[in-house]
Order: structure tokens, then sequence, then C-alpha cells
């Protein structure tokens, strides 16, 4: 397979609000890309899009070279199969029309290229049923906004999972790769999570939609964009970390049992390793003290910002 | 009750990090406080800690007449009960300790001066068990870091709930009046769900708790704290919003079944009326276009905040 250094040209399938935030975000790093969508008008469409979101873009900072010039239309499915370096699918969520075109563009194209789909719902497993190549099929699944969003979960091979990992990081994406075909991934599962705890709620008359909402966003949520569930309660139990709160869980059982329906997984050595060693990680190594200051700083500006 | 504009000074019992929090946050809003804590060096400890966060709420701008000299400390109990017009309890989350110390403020206090628990635990039934004026027994939850997080989740009888609200809202906080007596209120709810569902997947093999984190700092949580999960779903439909949401589930079923344990409720009509209504609140008569450019400039804010 073609290695990420050498990928120049990205084809993109499909111009709906995906693709386009997909084509914004590779121009916006030096590559060109190639579109095609077999919509009427789909380049003025697409130009017209794409100046739109491009301001923000250039916010966040264009690499060197990066152009909008560097976006041309392929007439066919076949033309842009024949130019592009790695290509990224991204028609309506439907399974037959993703296997079906999958099926095509994997007939049509060299197999050393990887074929992404942006699918948020379907597995690797259901989406290259129909094709020959099956190992260079992928799950590349972006968060919307495409171009803001920095988070791609990838289901792959493990070559071309390495591969798309590079790739995708060259984009300026934070990239997860998936140790298993999950339904939902991640991100999503925890939004259907909380929709449904929402709902538990609401069903039981504890507490109403717009309570919920606005519960979290002036709580947790302004802690969320830098600091993420394990280690909001790794931070909850001081200096002792994620080590204090596994004990007290040993010790004391586990808290907020009449909290959520969710039944609570009993915490495995191995688990307690990962989740051990792994905070440890995502908090790379900073002190309780700076980890506070950090916190604090960070919440006071998240506080301005969301008033932007 | 004592209405919440004659109310200037608040008692502190307890100047743990919750405390020295509530105090920070009602000196900024110009009330008075007065504080008590039987631990020794309490004084110089908290003026200590207070002094390190200051600069936090003169960031965030301090009401005219806002000053720390207007903290002062009581020898006792009993002596803080004769100044307050209004209590914020705060020592370690212990029932019986809780209950105890309630107990004691209770009986020595005049019985039209509201005494609030910080408890992030305990229902208020189980708090107010050995008073004798339990109607002035509320919740007020803050979360942590206090002086900076506005959220506040209260559970109250009507009156105190009112008062309460008004007073909180005077110091700055965004408050939730609970409707029942809830276990767990709603914020530490949706972060015991959501660490639930994480050890659920760590336990599966199907992530680490590295790439949960990771995912969702990097996808949702970016737009979190503007926008809460009952919006986020909303605004996923486009146009359609809620409505459409809610048409789809009605018509296709709930999707994600496989993606939590989680049951899903069935969506009654006044919860459907419910989810309508107040999503419309929540987004303040703003059309989608506009919403569409308010989140993404919003993004980029945050985007920028975290690494602050």
């Amino acid at each position: 397979m073609r290695s990420a250094e050498t990928i120049q040209t990205i084809g993109v399938v499909g111009c709906g609000l995906i693709g386009v935030g997909w084509i914004a975000t590779f121009l916006s790093r030096d590559f060109n890309v190639v579109a095609f969508d077999a919509a009427p008008d789909v380049e003025q469409k697409t130009r017209d899009q794409l100046d739109r979101i491009w301001p923000d873009l250039e916010q966040l900072g264009l690499t060197e070279g990066a152009s909008r010039e560097r976006l041309t239309f392929s007439p066919s499915l076949k033309a842009l199969s024949k130019q592009a370096d790695f290509i990224q699918e991204n028609i309506p969520d439907y399974l037959d029309a993703k296997q079906n075109l999958l099926q095509e563009i994997d007939a049509q194209t060299p197999s050393d290229v990887l074929i992404s789909s942006s699918t948020s719902g379907f597995m690797k497993a259901e989406l290259e049923q129909k094709c020959q190549h099956k190992d260079r099929i992928i799950v590349g699944h972006p968060f919307f906004p495409v171009h803001l969003l920095p988070l791609v979960e990838i289901v792959a091979s493990e070559e071309a999972g390495q591969i798309a990992d590079a790739l995708y990081t060259r984009a300026g994406k934070a990239v997860i790769v998936m140790n298993k075909d999950v339904p939902g991934f991640i991100a999503n599962r925890f939004q259907e999570t909380m929709w449904r705890e929402a709902l538990n709620m609401i069903a039981a008359g504890q507490a109403t939609p717009e309570q919920i909402d606005r519960a979290l966003m002036n709580g947790p949520a302004l802690r969320w964009p830098f600091m993420g569930p394990i280690m909001s309660y790794a931070m909850a139990e001081g200096e002792g970390g994620m080590r204090k709160l596994i004990s007290l869980i040993e010790e004391e059982g586990p808290y907020g049992d009449d909290w959520t329906p969710l039944p609570m997984q009993p915490i495995t050595p191995a688990m307690k390793e990962a989740l051990i060693s792994e905070t440890d990680t995502l908090f790379e190594g900073k002190s309780f003290q700076e980890l506070l200051k950090e916190r604090d700083r960070r919440i006071i500006a998240i506080l301005k910002a969301r008033n932007a």
C-alpha cells in the first residue's frame, strides 16, 4: 500500500457537508484534492461551501502551500479512481448504497490505494462485504463539523491502520485507531449513552431537557474539552488520582449505584493497570499542582470562549 | 424566610477546598462572609487559599464593593449562627457527620435562615433527618472548582428553592432547582454514566482509557460547553432539529441499540412536547444558520482556549 508520506492527492467521493469538510481539511494541509459527486452543479456548490468555511481554517492555521486552487473536480468516479492516492467516501449513511459504491470504487482503483468511509453507523465488516480487496477498505469516521473537530476514528487492518493514522495526522487530525470493529466506535456511543440517560431522567420526572443541558454546560462540560471522563475522575481524588479512586472502589464498592441504571463493571487487574498507566500518560507527567493551575487557567479561557 | 435581596452575610461552615471556593464566590459578588472551621490555623490557611484563587475571580470580573476584607472568622459555630443570613455547610461527605452538624446548626440558628449543604452524594431527605426546621434545610451542590464552575444544583422546599435560586444567581451562579430529591442530582449522574460506559468498553476490549478520553476531548466535548447533549442531538438533524429527530425515532425505532447497554426509554407525548419546546428555549429563537455560525465560532475559540 502507498505510504502516508507519498500520498499527495486525495479523492473525495460525495460532496455533502461531510465531503466539503474533508476537502477543506486536506486542502488546508497542503494536499491536492480531486472531488466527485453525481449531483448537479456540484462544483459551484462545493466551492461556495468551501469559501464559506475557509476563513475558519485560516484562523486555525494553514500549512505553507495550502490553497483552494488545488481542488479539481472529476467528471466520473472512474477518472477520480485513477488520480487519487487515497479515497475518502462520504455519501449518506445507507448500507446498500455504501456497499455498492465501495464495490465500484474497489474494482476501479489500483489495489495499493486505501479507501476510507466516513460512515458514522456501519462497521468495517459490513461495508467491505462486496469488495475484492477488503484489506484496503477502512472506516475513517470524522466528527461534525469535519473541518473544525479534530477527531477521526479508524477501523482498519493493521497495515492500513498505520498508514491512515499517519495520513490523517498529517492532515491535522486527532486519530484513534480502534482495537476492534466496534459498533458506534467511541464518541457516538458516549453521545448515545448521554441521550439515553437524559431520557431516563426525563421519563422519571427527575429533570427536564433544559435542566439537563444547562447543568452539564455549566458544570463538568467546561472541563471535558481538555480533561475527559477518565482524567476528570482521577483529578477528583486529588494527589491520589486514579490509584486512590480504584482503591476506594475496591474497599468500599462502587459509588452511585442509584445514580444510573448502567451496571458497574468489576475492575480486573488488567483494567486497573491500564487505567493507572494510561491516566499517567494522559496527564503527561505533570504534577498535581501543575494540573490544578492548568485546569483553572483553561476553565477560565473556556468560560470566555463559549460566548464567542 | 429571609428574602434573597436582604441577605448580606453568608456563614460558611467548613473551610476545605469547597468552603474556600464558596467564600471566594460570595466575596467576589459583594457579600460579607463569616467562616468557621474547627481545624487549627484555619484563618491563615483559608486566607492563603483565597489569595491564591482571587486573581481568577478578578479575571472573571468582581462586582463593585467586592473585597477579601469582608471575610471574618467566627470562634464558634454558635457565634456564626447569630451573624449569618444564609449558611453554606461544606464538611466532608459523611452522612452521620453531616446530619449531626446540621442538627446543631438548626438548633442554634434563627428559623428564617436557610441552611444549605454542599453535599455531592446525599439527598435532602437524608440530611434533614435530625433537624427540627426541615423546610429550611436544602441541598446547594456546587461543582468543583467552586469559584470557577457556575453550576449549583438545588434540592429544596418550594419557598426555600426560590430564595436559594435568587441568592445563588446574585452570586453569579447557574442554578438548577431540581424538581425532586434525586440521588446524584444531574451532573454527577452523567459523570458516573460516562465512567461506567468507559469501563464497559474497556472490559470488552473495545477501547482503552486513553482512547476514550482522547476521542471525547477531540470530538463532541468541544461542543458540550455551549451545547449540551439535547441541543447536540437536535443540531445533528439540521433545520429539522428535535422535531425531526423524534419523528425519525417514531418511524424507524431507536438508533444505536448495539452502542450501549443502557435501555432506550419510549418517548411519551409529554416527553416529546418537553423535548421540542425546551430545545427551542435552549436555542433562544436563533435560526439554524445563526446557530451554525455561532457553533463554528465557539468551537474555534474553545480549541484555542483549551491549550491556555
